[in-house]
């Protein structure tokens, strides 16, 4: 019964999700759906992103929290529409939520709809929003154990950012294990390493995310 | 109709979750529901603990996570008995899970039971097991923000482990900040700065845990 309702509740989402990839491919908006866990480093990883990306492309930004505008606040200063969701306690954004995020933004005006995710590394890999690409930031003092531990968020997701690379020397994080077990897992995962506070690997990062726009 | 349904199933889940609150004080059985972000060191914190606590009282573990047994593995090796539960991509324990997992251990044997919930800072803390107390790892390097981000697993825990103090210097974390945020969010919370690594605090921590037991 309680099965029954899941499978339900996630065919509406995945109607919308539809819905919504055609809607932002008739604007010519390429979407990401950027997750990872609480604090791996999105929205630092996102303001770095936008200072670099918006020299080249228009982009905007919708950020998914459970409670607080803190993460809009932050990418506001960097100079980019931003719609900020709270879900109240929800756990994951959804497809009708993102819709209604970004209708209230001038979409004739933006390239690339950047989406960051509930900070959790469980329940946003299941829900489709209608992105294009999903993206999973896993920090280095999260352990290289996750991608066993989490596989699906790292199957559904196009690229994973090893993040905060430069604490990569006071952790016991095996950088090798990591990418032999994203390799199982996903094996056409692209794998970043990035220093949001060092200025490492960001430029790559983008110009994947810029290769990824023209082929799509 | 959503709501109703989630309603619905909260509703079973707390009454088997009280049943189970019963079930263990008649053991006279302390429990203990810990939990925290992916990546936070829960495991690794009840490492320590194990080898502190067992000298003076007997314990056993009962592992939450979504897939592989690497966790249960590791608290084996601490001479522990312990019980995996593998959600097969849930993102939380339940009350009937820790229900079935405990049956199977040995009760009569042991006075606390450390259940290590899902990794994740959103939903396990919206179900009760049937815990006598719940608590929340927030490592250094996740933030100072995800208290006020993640306000209900705070709000929830009677203990709030900062865990990985030892990289404070190389991180941006506030720590009177996140202080004053927790202050806010739950007046009487204990909160414990640790490092796992480098033996910091753990004596504190399970002094707590001690007394809070001999008062249950």
């Amino acid at each position: 019964m309680e099965v029954k309702v899941m499978k339900n509740i996630l065919g509406e989402n995945e109607k919308i999700a539809e819905d919504n990839r055609k809607f932002f491919r008739d604007k010519k908006i390429f979407v990401l759906n950027l997750m990872g866990s609480p604090g791996s480093g999105k929205t630092t990883l996102l303001e770095k992103t936008l200072s670099k990306l918006t020299q080249k492309i228009k982009v905007a930004v919708i950020e998914g929290d459970l409670f607080t505008a803190r993460d809009a606040e932050r990418i506001e200063r960097e100079g980019v529409p931003v719609v900020q969701i709270n879900t109240s306690g929800g756990c994951h954004l959804d497809a009708p939520m993102v819709r209604r995020a970004a209708e209230s933004l001038n979409l004739d005006a933006i390239d690339l709809l950047i989406v960051e995710n509930v900070g959790n590394l469980v329940c946003p890999a299941e829900f489709d929003i209608g992105e294009n690409m999903k993206a999973v930031v896993l920090s280095i003092t999260e352990g290289d154990d996750k991608p066993l531990k989490y596989p699906l968020i790292f199957k559904e997701s196009a690229a994973c950012v090893l993040n905060k690379i430069d604490l990569l020397p006071f952790t016991n994080f095996n950088l090798e294990q990591a990418r032999a077990d994203l390799e199982i897992i996903h094996p056409m995962i692209e794998i970043f390493e990035t220093s949001c506070t060092k200025e490492i690997g960001i430029y790559n990062w983008c110009e994947f995310l810029i290769d990824k726009m023209k082929n799509f």
